[in-house]
């Protein structure tokens, strides 16, 4: 009977080794995974049951993304469980998968997030004293699945419409963002990666935003019968009719739909990396439609303001007087992006072209410089 | 440079004997992912990218689910793709996953489905001529992401609300469907794996179904404190208090939140297999709540007419007069859910019961059963 109740002590012994005081299940986890874990000084555990594996390491999504460069060896025990603590994290969201003998495994422990083109692991980090992307005691707006047909493609959409708290009780009309996400995700990752639907209600709620529509889309689109062409690289990729679809179909959907104000005036784009780059894109050929731009950790590559975007910036008199908002930002920890913001904003600076900088200290390319961007941006829109 | 070519070729004939002319990318793949592929016989073939493993197997989730008795086997070439055909599947949707070297990984050419509790890699298997539950040229209602406070629990809590398609522009009231997901599911499963919005989008389109608000939360409610009592098995499990939650917070916030017609008369529950089981455990002690009831393979074992859910069927008279639709139904593969299934219809129809009995012919524990369930079941809602 001792023996027995000295095993029985021994494993809750091991179970509280494994699973430490000072730490409890990242809000990412499915509902009873204890891991990963966060420690009060946000050092991350990840464990992972896998006996038949030789190798298993830690791959964090994306470079310097906060949770250290992988990817990490992870340790075995003897039931074949393989453990990793990292270093105190950045705070925020980040991707990761475990690589399992070479192969690029999810967690089952967490929930998914699309991005990097697939359903990827992710882990959120919570940042001291900060909850503006947080659900709080404040009325809440919906995020809506707006299933459409898309003329430009042929095909059935599926757009993710978040609506302001009062929409439903009121017959007022509202200004529309339109939020386009990176590379590799989609119309799913503005609100569960991005919390932009919370970031909304908090900011409403303060008064320091207007109330608004927010409608985010898939960035892509395959027109039928596209025919593949050389891209970056070389690589053949079937060209992206985004613009038309927007343009054509999604802007049109979303006027007929919703109670929106249909003008140039209470309608704003932004959009994160990639989309950052199609706003510009797209804005700024077409400022008869959008008086708020927002480039979020664009890729902004040799910016000469006086060829850039078909020499949209040559008049600032002009552009000052038809843009409303036109807002640059960049985490300070993503160099590319950083630097190209930055080349950005001293070339409009020098051309006399009234913008917004913005940076994210501490951030790198990642969801939390574009919450922290999107706070910031939303609250400056469509003020009189 | 003939050999160079020959080289080309002989890879474009094996990229070819890879994807077979008469096979097409699963509906349920990421954008791009050419695995799973689906035959025109309804073979599916999966493949996986893993030259580290030594053993790969595909394996369906759950007995007999359609795509065959599993762990099946995957055979690897000499660049580690790992590649499997199976026999013509049951239509429908089936969850799976691989098991690579033992450990159970998601695939990352397939979107990810919540079930088993943990996101899961999922296939669709178009069934010929059947269309009730795709996007169809019809107008489209609108699935709402409602984030709530629940006292019950202390928790913020989403609940995925379907509106139907002529919601925000009339000032009609709506009754409301209260529809519970299986043992492992959350509030996504209901509109993703099961399609609910499209399968109510074409009922009422056909004017098969009435207007309706279909309401999907998750299953699961823990309260602040609560002590793991021992469950099936003698397994410690925290209690579930959804039931409670239902009533005192759902229920409320639904009624509070949308335009619906708050009575008995204009309220149904129904739920799939734990779902079902909730849904007669809950109605059926609150028949001043919900007048329409349905189980779809539900576990009802050792059914007694007499004595089950309290004696409510003891006064046949009154029941009938009260209860506006019991509909009872499973699949004719899952013999243990279909013969309680069976079990209650007979014993409700020699106690005088009235009621439906519904059989999904040659489909398992799966969602192609359930959906059919809630295309029969929703279509007899709150008729006169």
């Amino acid at each position: 009977m001792k023996r027995l109740l000295a095993i029985v002590v021994l494993t809750v012994g091991l179970s509280y080794a494994q699973a430490p005081k000072d730490s409890k299940p990242a809000s990412s986890n499915v509902p009873g995974a204890e891991y990963p874990r966060i420690h009060s000084d946000l050092r991350v555990t990840f464990q992972l049951t896998a006996p038949g594996a030789q190798k298993v390491q830690l791959m964090p999504g994306g470079a310097d993304n906060g949770l250290g460069k992988g990817p990490i060896d992870m340790a075995k025990d003897a039931k074949g469980v393989w453990t990793v603590t990292t270093q105190p994290a950045v705070p925020g969201f980040h991707y990761y998968w475990f690589i399992l003998d070479g192969f690029a495994a999810n967690d089952p422990g967490s929930e998914t997030f699309f991005g990097w083109g697939k359903q990827c692991s992710g882990v959120e980090v919570p940042e001291q004293g900060v909850d503006f992307y947080d659900a709080r005691d404040v009325p809440h707006g919906e995020v809506r699945v707006r299933v459409y047909r898309a003329r430009t493609t042929g095909e059935w959409r599926r757009a993710y419409v978040y609506t302001p708290p009062d929409y439903d009780r009121s017959t007022q009309r509202y200004p529309v963002l339109y939020l386009q996400h990176g590379a590799g995700e989609n119309e799913t990752t503005w609100s569960k990666q991005g919390r932009a639907n919370l970031i909304l209600d908090n900011l409403i709620a303060e008064r320091k935003a207007v109330p608004m529509i927010v409608v985010m889309d898939r960035g892509y689109a395959t027109k039928p019968g596209a025919v593949a062409v050389a891209g970056a690289g070389g690589t053949p990729r079937l060209p992206n009719a985004f613009e038309e679809l927007l343009l054509n179909d999604l802007i049109p959907t979303i006027d007929s739909t919703y109670r929106t104000i249909a003008d140039r005036d209470h309608r704003a784009m932004a959009g994160l990396s990639m989309g950052g780059s199609q706003t510009l894109q797209i804005t700024l050929a077409h400022l008869n439609l959008f008086a708020w731009i927002g480039s979020f950790s664009a890729p902004l590559r040799n910016f000469d303001v006086k060829t850039a975007y078909n020499g949209v910036f040559n008049d600032p008199a002009a552009f000052n007087k038809q843009v409303r908002l036109l807002w640059i930002g960049a985490g300070t920890l993503e160099p590319s992006m950083y630097q190209g913001a930055q080349t950005m904003h001293q070339g409009l600076d020098q051309a006399g072209i009234r913008h917004v900088f913005f940076e994210s200290k501490g951030t790198s390319h990642e969801f939390q410089t574009w919450r922290r961007s999107l706070h910031d941006f939303a609250a400056r829109l469509f003020r009189q």
